[in-house]
Parts: structure tokens; sequence; C-alpha cells
């Protein structure tokens, strides 16, 4: 690469300019029961319809899943929504693994292998089974199983045309783009062999893949196969690949469309899709490829490489995308040789690394000449590092473990699976690995990893929008704003539950309890007695009246119990004179209202239906009769969803003073050995945010406490309702209760994963509310 | 009265709870052409249909205008209310007066005198056409002409109840109340002629009311009639009586009832209602109020002694308020005499009064015993003292004030009324009240007299209501919140504009300003190109990106200009990074958006239809050649719409530091003298609540702008919108132009009441909006 066209091309373009791009990835992987066998049930129904859902679907067989990310700008959050969507469908195929390896797991014959049932519903379904019939029969369907990684990569636009302004000589700007990348991916193809050689993973095997392939192997017992020298089965002549080799013409669009228009004349392919090549360029419109290249010039290109990685829950790990990413700029920039056999040349180089790559002495072709594997690999990723160091691309890491993977043959994944193949058998191997990855996504189900940004509720809305295939535009972060599409409907959502559904001016009336307490009365719902205060000096006769009696006293509008007192036992007249003046800090009116006994409930209420209850219990850690207070809250914080901050559906207990002080108060210390099976309580007060526990009691609340609740969301109006209940006793027949409270903007993530009890698909049930989907369907819950 | 019940009552009740009642008032009025002619106009179209509005609506003939008060549980919020009702009838009428009179105007003879015209859409209305043809026939429409006061009085039940407490004696709580009520009928009924006395106001008559008792009275010429001892005409045999006397048992409400019955099936009264009484039992029904006293008891007392005060814009000063109120409360605590014939010595007492109330040498009879009229009300004025003083009751200034007008009768309103109509004549010393009270009410149409405790917009839309018809409800004043019912329709309002109209969604995108961006973009609506930076450390990139370029630096959500720098001629990288940093001090994200020249104005939209738009001029004077900068400020602040804080349309201008660096960056002082036209601005900024001026430039203003502001308040699907549009000149055919800002909550006032040009009725638009009256029909302006 010359050094002067890096050097020309860092006074034109920032950094940043050149890592920005349009980023996509794909990824296949096969359902497999608890002894890797191919799993025979249907594609699960929460993903809803296949042709429904961009994210979530299924390839060739009913068995396949393929997760599909949207284009974002940057490599890496591309990546983190892959881990999403593959946590997403570890934890909803319930019993089942998400095969880690590009080759197939333990698989029946070809006519028991499930092929992608669409329903009969349009004729883009029929389309879909009846291509998949096809191919099943051309190439038999157990090499349709093999499952790979899809890089889908673009520039922005806004970078080409710099290029293009710069470079572009008076050529239109779409014969200048399709010229950028008809050389990328000419490039790419004579490049190949050495991305084949870094990522490969497919070096073993089974013994029910197709017997002509496990000839090529040898057996280690238990069914399994490996080979000396292999990297990529998937990608030697055993793999995913047309009959015969086909070279379409890559120097303009032009020439491609006609060879590949020529293919499907003669019957070498039955559709332009069926080119099985290892870079596709890619164009606006889906169903007429060609003619959309030819119209619209290359949108993109779909790199179809890279194995599936084991080791890595997504299968690729971002290492190997940061690789890929500096292999494309390198595809851009590097000069071409005029060699003219370069594509057969390309393919030998591709099937010789895909079977002999660990071979340490292979021999390559460059332009006709030998060359030794290692040898062109380090010249390449000189270049690269050469690159990246100049235009600042911060890939000189990514470079060393590339280079160290060239140097040592056993640290590439080929070599490192063949060897835990060699241990474990192939499936167990393999087995194990999703094991492992399914514990991970369980692990963290409740948040995500690509939108740490928003708060979790909103993470949990997105999570469940990719889980049921609801298109999410990010319009806002900061202020967890989504648009959120499907089915032709179309929400703009802040923060998880503010929607159009609900009008401002219930909103409005639920903020100001004043209001909220007149309404309610209004619709004969039971709420405390009480009266307003709108001036200072109104206190003491205020507390003349209430002295003695059991009272809360709070200011008319704040939402976070600050400034409230409990007078539980009732209080002298200048207590509730103390109280009325704390509340005043707060509002200019305040509130006086009797005390409920009992325990306070949160209900909540989406569109008129009654989906959760929770209890909250203050922090508090039971005694095991030999550790310490403590020990037993350091043991308690280890659950993975306690954290601090907004990011985890419960939080970790801490030591302050007021837990010190609540201690005392009961004569223990942190260091006190509680009794075996003594609760012990570190607070007074039950929030979840100071390391309260959650608790789900929907199933077990009385039915009337439901029907009072769905009542008060329905008399403000609310769609999206939390409901406060204090009620005497749940079991008493004709306890007392009333309606302490209505919040409009009600916590969701504290039903969603209880410290205790049934999690609850609140998410699903704000996307039903709002249209987006149909049903509440399967569930984490209940897959 | 006995002192020792005083006392007991002292330590049973508050003064508040004493105090405490329901409140209503209802004041008749003719409208009178500029030369005090009946005038023979319709009622206004405004104020909708008669038996739709329940505050304004008309009495007897459709010449009379009758308004009514809610009640209130103060005399003084009634009172201020009913100001509020007479400031819109001054407001509404046009060119017509209100006549302050009870006794009429300049009328036509019977048979010209109109009718109330109801239409004949219900049987209702069909009916009040007919009593009222009834009445006409049988007493004239004269006598049907003169207007009064009434005061709706009653106890709150929390009062009585108490009362049935401590005094029932096993009585049930209905007969109880009744028995309360009844004593103080009958008590008013003796003291009547004391209320007569200190409130009449009725000495004096035009030539062309009933010639019988014209005849009575001595021409002062002009038409005119004087009487050198009558108090009130209205309550004398020529005023509003019925033919003849009749005296209904008030022993119990069976007696009562039996005894109505009995004049009604005689022939007496056509009907219950037409028992023309100094004061009436009411009951919960209307239609049925014989059957509704008997089934649920009484429910308020109706004093109809009152007569029109003309000195008063109300008809009815706040000090004989009060000394009724008082009153009251006597009748409720004075023991009664065992006196047989009281019904016919009341009667007697009344009209001796009426006509020779001013002749100092009266005699009343008292128990069939002859007494002094100043004798007798000295008595029971001091009796009154004395209660105001145990109950502390805070009456003292009252009494004292009705205590000169019994000492001295040259105090009382009918010696001036009749010295006033000596000087000036009947019609001229009338109109010219009337004049004075409408001028009153013009200078403050823009706020209330009742409700001062909402913000100004708040205020403007009750007064609307008011005038339209529409119930309004308060819930919280101090959140400004407000039930506004009519038609079956309801709604509950915050901030005059927050309602059930918008959806929740649509206002947090407007607060968002990347959000609406967004959304308007998408829709295709011209808006400032620019960026979001999320992080300072973006700073100096950005701040370089946008050097030199005309720009405005922004905080993303406020809203009252805070955190903004204008770099209209384009910054340096310095400059910018410092208003980023400003920016930054406000919100977690900053925006940089391309600097729009020219002028903004503010369109306002409501319910898809452009009600006004607006232009904002800087706090300017304009000089004369001869005043200081400080003296035409002074001036110019003397506008009544001007003010400090919220209650008022415009501001005051204030010389503070920024006015003073203002002028002198122009090379003045406030002692500088401006040439002749030569306008001054005293601040940069010309927001109206620095003492800026609001232009109302709705006409002028391009359609094509006006279709803009409304297509943008449609693409965020908002109902109320205030849309900042920047416009390069709006004369230009191409001029440039963009949308600034949407804002959720547009202020209103600043359209309703603007500085200059058209007062555009934007209450009325919101009601509209609300389904709550049909159209914006007529307005103040159009009036």
């Amino acid at each position: 690469m010359k050094k002067e066209i890096l050097d020309l091309l860092k006074t034109q373009f920032e950094s940043e300019e050149l890592l920005l791009g349009e980023y996509g990835i794909e990824r296949e992987g096969l359902r497999v029961d608890a002894e890797g066998r191919l799993a025979l049930t249907p594609h699960p129904k929460v993903f809803g319809p296949k042709l429904g859902n961009p994210y979530i679907t299924t390839d060739f067989s009913e068995s396949q899943v393929e997760v599909v990310t949207p284009t974002y700008t940057s490599m890496s959050k591309t990546h983190r929504v892959l881990t999403d969507l593959c946590d997403i469908v570890n934890n909803q195929i319930g019993e089942e693994y998400f095969w880690p390896q590009s080759m197939p797991c333990d698989i029946p014959e070809d006519d028991q292998i499930p092929i992608a049932q669409y329903g009969s519903s349009c004729q883009k379904a029929i389309d879909a089974e009846e291509y998949r019939k096809g191919l099943s029969a051309r190439y038999g369907s157990k090499k349709q199983l093999i499952s790979g990684i899809h890089v889908n990569f673009s520039f922005t636009e806004e970078f080409i045309q710099k290029f293009h302004r710069i470079y572009g000589k008076g050529e239109s700007y779409k014969d200048y783009r399709d010229r950028m990348y008809l050389k990328m991916v000419r490039n790419f193809l004579r490049y190949r062999w050495l991305v084949i050689y870094l990522t490969g993973t497919s070096s073993t095997m089974h013994e029910t893949y197709i017997a002509e392939c496990v000839a090529k192997m040898h057996p280690t017992g238990d069914g399994s196969y490996i080979h000396p020298t292999c990297v990529s089965f998937r990608n030697s002549d055993c793999g995913y690949k047309n009959e015969e080799p086909l070279y379409p013409s890559y120097e303009s669009i032009q020439a491609y469309t006609e060879d590949v228009r020529r293919f499907v004349a003669r019957g070498d392919i039955s559709a332009p899709k069926e080119l099985y090549t290892q870079i596709r360029m890619k164009a606006e419109g889906v169903d007429n490829i060609l003619e959309s290249l030819e119209n619209d010039g290359i949108k993109y290109l779909e790199i179809r490489t890279v194995d599936l990685n084991p080791f890595e829950l997504t299968g690729l790990a971002m290492v190997d995308l940061d690789f890929i990413h500096s292999l494309m700029l390198y595809t851009l920039l590097k000069e071409e040789s005029n060699y003219m056999d370069w594509q057969q040349e390309g393919l030998d180089n591709e099937e010789g690394v895909a079977v002999e790559g660990l071979n340490t002495e292979i021999l390559l072709t460059r332009d006709g000449q030998p060359i030794q594997l290692k040898d062109w690999a380090l010249e390449i990723l000189d270049e690269l590092c050469e690159m990246s160091e100049i235009l600042n691309l911060n890939y000189g890491e990514t470079l060393l473990t590339m280079i160290a993977r060239v140097k040592d043959p056993k640290q590439t994944y080929a070599y490192r699976i063949r060897e835990l193949t060699k241990e474990k058998g192939f499936i167990q191997a393999n087995l194990d690995l999703a094991k492992k990855h399914k514990e991970i996504s369980w692990n963290r189900r409740y948040a995500t990893q690509a939108f740490t940004e928003y708060e979790l509720s909103t993470q949990i809305l997105i999570k469940e929008c990719l889980n049921r295939g609801v298109q999410v535009t990010e319009i806002d972060p900061s202020d967890n704003f989504l648009i959120l599409e499907s089915r032709g409907v179309k929400h703009y959502v802040k923060q998880a539950n503010k929607t159009a559904l609900d009008n401002y001016i219930t909103v409005l009336a639920m903020e100001n309890k004043v209001v909220t307490k007149i309404i309610l009365k209004e619709h004969g719902i039971p709420v405390p007695d009480g009266i307003q205060i709108d001036a200072p000096d109104q206190s003491k006769h205020w507390a003349q009246v209430f002295a003695g009696r059991p009272i809360v006293v709070k200011p008319k509008s704040t939402n976070y119990g600050w400034g409230i007192s409990i007078l539980d036992q009732g209080g002298s007249v200048e207590d509730i004179q103390k109280a009325i003046g704390i509340a005043f800090e707060y509002d200019d009116t305040v509130l006086i209202e009797e005390f409920l006994i009992g325990q306070e409930y949160r209900f909540l209420v989406i569109d008129d239906e009654l989906v959760a209850v929770l209890k909250r219990v203050a922090a508090n850690v039971v005694g095991d009769g030999q550790s310490t207070i403590r020990d037993l809250v350091a043991l308690k914080n280890q659950d993975p969803r306690r954290g601090v901050g907004y990011q985890k559906p419960l939080k970790k207990i801490v030591f302050d003073e007021q837990t010190l002080l609540y201690l005392k108060l009961q004569g223990l210390t942190p260091e006190s050995i509680p009794e075996q099976g003594v609760q012990i309580f570190l607070r007074g007060n039950s929030n979840i945010s100071t390391g309260g526990d959650s608790i789900d009691v929907t199933d077990t609340m009385p039915q009337k406490y439901k029907d009072l609740a769905v009542q008060a969301a329905r008399a403000v109006g609310a769609v999206f309702c939390g409901v406060d209940i204090m009620i005497e006793d749940v079991a008493k027949e004709n306890s007392s209760y009333g309606i302490i409270e209505l919040n409009f903007n009600p916590s969701t993530d504290m039903h969603a994963y209880p410290y205790q009890g049934q999690e609850r698909p609140i998410a699903a049930y704000t996307l039903k509310a709002l249209g987006l989907i149909d049903d509440i369907g399967l569930t984490e819950e209940d897959a």
C-alpha cells in the first residue's frame, strides 16, 4: 500500500470519518436439544411470524434460527445488539440450546430435517417454502444446515460523497461509488484466505454430516471427526457452495449482472441469490437484485466468509470484527495487481487455507507465484498496521492478535476447537459452550448490552421489541425516547411507558394528589380522608384538629417520599406543626390524611388490565446461625440482579448511617450473627432503591383489590398506572383499605424482575397496549 | 338576644363555622341605549341559549339581563364573582349600558316591551315564554321590568349537623333543619323593614313608569320624579308584588305548602313561584317546589328585599352583604315574640319604611306597639354588635356604617340617589353611573376579581366560561386546575390549555428540541440545521466545525431562553466553546443550530386552526421631543394592562442594570430626551416579561406561514401549540424561514390582550376545541 496515499488521506479525513459506516450482522444457528440433537420443535411462537420479525427469524430449516441486527454506524454497537439478540434466543428457546458451531450438530437424515414453515398466508410465504424445497433437492438438506456469520458493510454516504468530491474527477457519484465497492470486492476476494485462516472455526464435524465429507476426516470416538490441518470445512468444497465454481465479472456492474443472468439462464443456479460468493454486492432492492444494482448501484457489501466462533456467545468476537473492518479499508486503499486469473487463484487459496491452513508449510500463490501463507499474511498485516497508525484508526491491538495467530497456529480458533473436540468429543465440546452461553444470557436477562445508556425499563422494552420484531428507532437516548413501529403502527415512547395512549391531563391529574383524590372520590373509590392546607398560618388550627389521630402529613406534589411524615400513633399539636413545616419545604400546599394501617401494595395496570402486584419489603437478611450480618449482606449482594444506579432491577444493600442506626436500635451491629432462619431488617423504609426486596404477589392477591386498581386507573383515564393500595390484611374478609397514590410513570422493572415470585412480561403488555403485537404469548418465564 | 346563648355558642363554635355557608347572588338589570331608553335589541348571542347559560340569562324581558353567581362558601368570593359577571355584561353589550337602578329606565308602553324569547326548541322554552306572557297580562310588563338583587343564603350542612347534634334533642335532622330555617324566615319577615331602610335605593322614577305610581311622586323636570320620604318604591305597593297580600303559614312546612296550594287553587297566584314574598324557602327541586320542600326540606333561603344600588358596579355593596349576613345569624339566634299578627305588622312596617323611611319621625309597630324607626333600628344594631363581638364575627365596621345610616338619613342610598336625581335628572344620573361602571369593566377586561389566585391565562378562561355559561369547578387553584362542564361534556383543564385533547407523548416530544426537530424534518417542515453534543469533551471539535458561521447554541430542554447564546455574526472557536459550556450548565445535551435571520413570530394554533400571530418588540418608548426617557417609561407604564408578576398581559418597563447598560451603549441615560417620533429601545430581548410590546399581526401575516404553523402542530399531533417561526422578511416573496421551536403550553394572554392590534378570543377557541361551546360567535371585540 502506498504510504503517500495514506499520508494524503490523513490530511483529508478525520479517523472518525473513516471508522463510521453502516454495519449489520446476521448470525445463523441451529436449535439443539440437551443431547446436541437437532431440535425438531417449531420455531418459538414468541418471535412472531417469520416474515414479520426483522430481527429473529429462521433460515433454511425450521430449527435454524437467524438473527439479524439493524445497521448502526458503529461496529461495536452492532456487535452489542448481536449479543442482545443472541441472549434473547438463548432465553426464549426453553430447554433447547443455540448451537455455537458452523458445522451441524447431531442431525437426522435429509428427509427428517424440517424445512422452515411459513404458513400459506401470502405469496411471499409460499415462495419462501418453495425456494427451500428447491435448495434441499439440489444440495441436500444437511449442507443447508451449515451456519455462519454475514457482515454487512458500507461506508456512510457522507464519507463516499467526500471521497467523490476529492477524487471523483467528474465521474457521476453513482458510478464512482460502484467503482469503489467493486474494487473492494475484487481485493476482498484476493485476500479472503486470510480471513478464513484468522477466523475459521469449522475444523471438526459430527458423523451425521454428509458421508463423503465425513470420509475425509479422522474419527476420535463419540461420532466426532477431526482433521490435522483443516481450518474451515464450511469454506471448503464440503461447505455451502455452488456445485461448480462460478466467476462473474467484477469489472463493472453491467458485466457482473450480465454474467449472473447467464448463470441463471444456463441453469447453474436457480436465481441470482443462489450465487454463493464470499462477498456479495447488495443493492436497495431485495427481490430484484440485479436490476436494482444496475439502477441504484451498490448500497453495501455482504461478507460471508466468517464461521461461527463457538467460544463466543454471539458466534463472532469483537476483535475479529475489528480486523474485518480494517481489512475492508485495506481493500479500498490497496492497489490491485493486473494478474488475470485472480478469481481462480482466490478460490484456490481459499480452499487451500480452508483444508490445509494449519499446515505451517502451506504455500499459496500470489499473482501466479507461490508464497508461504505466513509470509504473505505478515506482509498484509504489516501494511494494515501502518495504515492504522497513519490514519489513527486504533487497530494496533487487534492486528497484534492477528499477527500472533499467524505466527503461532495454536492460537487459531480452528486449532483450539480441534483440541477441545479431541478432549470432549464434538457434541459435548460444543454443547458445553452452548450451555455456558445460555447461562450467561440468563443471568443478564433483565438488561441489554447495546442500550446501556437507557434506563433499565427502557432497556427491557427495547429487548422485548427485538424479541418480538418490533422496529426500534432511537431518537434521543439521553431522554429515553424511542420510535417503535410494527405492522404499520408507529409510536413515540419515552421512558418505557410515556406514550400517546395517555392524555396529558390524566398525567397532570395523577401528578396532583389533591386532584387525584377528588377524581377517585367522585368515582366512589376509597381514599384516606384528609384536608389541604394552603398557608403555614393555618398549621396550628389543623394541628389542633388532628392531634392524637393517626395521620400522614405530606406535601401535595412530590413523588419520592420527600417531606412526608407518618404519625401512625398520632402526634401532639407540636409534632403535627413540625410535620406541616417540613412538608411546606417541598410544596405550597400540604395535605393531612388519615393514616391507613396495613401493608402497601403496588398494583400495575396497563390498558385496563391488571398485570402485576408487588409487595416491597425493607432491606433484610435471613440468618444461618453462623454468618455475620455483614457477610449475609455481602452474600445477598452477589445476586447479579443487584447493583447501584439505574441499570439493575434490585439494589445492593449498603451500610450507611441509617442502616447502622437501625441495627443499633435492635441491639445489633454488622458483626452480629443472627440465628438460623431469623430475618433481620436493615432499614425502616421498604424502597427498592435502598436495597429492599420486591416480591411478586400477583397470583395470591384477592380479585377485589385487583378490580379496584383497574377501576382507579379507569377513573383517571390512565392507560399506564401504578396504583398504591394500603390493605389492612389481605387475608381478612372485611379488611379496611384505601388508595394512597396513583403513579403515571410507574416503575416496571421491579415487576419484570422481582426478587421473589413470577417475572411479569411488562414490556410485552406495553407493546400489546400500543397495538404493536397481538398477544403476550410465550414469554421468557413460560418458555 | 340572650347573652348567655351567645356565650354558650362561643364555646361550641369557631367564628369560621358561623361565617361559612353557601352563598349565591342573582342580579337583574335592564339593557339601555346611550340615551337611557330600554334597549330593544336581542339578548347578546355570545351568552348562548338562555336556558343553557347558568350565569348570564334573561329575566322577564328580552332586555332584562339576569346574572346568577354559583354558590360559594364565602360571601366575599360570591360578591367578587358577581363583579366578574357584571364586568362581562358591561363588556359584551356593545354600545349599550347595564342600567344600575331597580326602577326602570325610559321605557315604552307595555305592548312594546319585549318579552324574553326562548325559541321553541323544547317544552321548557315554550313554558318559559308562556309564563312571561301570563305575568305580563296579570301585572303589566312595566312592573316586570323592576330589577333587584336576590341573595341566596344557607348554612353549611356541617354547621347545621353540629347544631343538630348539640341542640337536636332527638328530633330528626331534616325536621330540625326545617325548624331552624322557618324561625329565620319568620324573624326576617319581622325585621325586613330594617333591610329596606338600610339598602333601599329606589326612591326615584321616570315618567314612563306606570302612571298611577308616577302620580304619587313629584316631578323635577326631564321626566324625573322624586318623593320626599321614599326609600324603596320597589318594596312599596308600586313595586313588584302580588295583587293582594298573602300570608302563608310559616309554622311548619306542611302548613306552608297547604296554604300555598290553597292560594293557587283559588286563583290568587298562578303557581307557587308567583308568591312574591320578601324571603323564600327553597328546596332541592325547582319545578316541584312544594313537594320538594315537603320531601327534602328547606335547602336554602332566598332574600329578595334588596334594591339595586346604582352607586355599585355590581348593584350591591359588600358592606350591605355583610350586614345581611349578620342579620341572618341574628334571625337564627333572636328569640321570637308570641305576637299573633306579626305577618300583617311585618308588611305594614315594610311598606311604611318603603314609602316614608326618610321621615325621621316615622313610627313603626312592634308586637302591636308603636316605636320610632330609629329607636328600634339602633336596638337591633346594638344587639348585632354584641353578637359580632362575642362570637368574634368581625362585623363591627359594617355595623357602625349601618348605625350611621340610621342616625343620619342623609347617609342612606335613598337620600343620595334622590339628591343626584334632583341635580342631574333620573335618566342622566343613572346613565352616568352606568357609564362609569362600563369604563371600569373595560379597563380591567383582561382579568377577574374573583379568581386572582390563578394565572392570568386561567383567569381569562374562567371569565370566558362565565360569559358562555360553561360551568367552572375549581379543584386546585394553586395548580390552576379546573373542571369545565357544559352540555354533558366534561373536561379537566390545567393552566388554561393543558387538557385531555393533547396526548402525553406529544407534549414530551415538544419538550425535547431534538425530538421536535426529528418529527418536523420527517414531515418536510424546514428547521434550522444543527447538531447535538452529548459530552463537553466534544466541544472543541464542534467549535472548530462551526467557527465563523452564524449559529445559536442552546441547551436541549429549557424553555425560557436560559443558557442560549446567539452568535449571529459567527464566533471564534473560543466563543463557541464558551457558549457550549454555558448551555451545558442547563442540560446534559447541547444543540448547535444555524442562526436564521429575520424576525421571530409566535403563531398560536388551536385544534388545527391558526388563531393568532404575534410579533414581540423589545421594551421601548417613542419620543415627543420634550419628555425624558424616564418620563416616557412612566407614562407607558400607566397603561392599566401593564403590571408586575403574572396578573397582567403586559409588564411594566423597569430601569435595571441591563436597561441602563443598553441605554449607555446608545449614548443615552434615563434623563435623555428623545426627539419627536424617535423610538428608543430599552433592552435587547423582546420578551413580554421584561416590558416588551406584544403586537398582533394575525391579519397581515401571509397565509403560507399560517399554513406552515398549522402543519407543524399537526406533525407533532398537538392541539394546543405555539409555533415560533423565524422569517427573514414577510414582505419578500421568497423569504427564507424556519421553525425555531414548538411550545406545548403556549402563553395565551399576550394574544388575548396584546399591546397593539386586535384582541383575539383565545379562551373561546379553547372552549370550542374542548367541545364546550359551538362557535366563537360574538366576542368582546366584535360587540
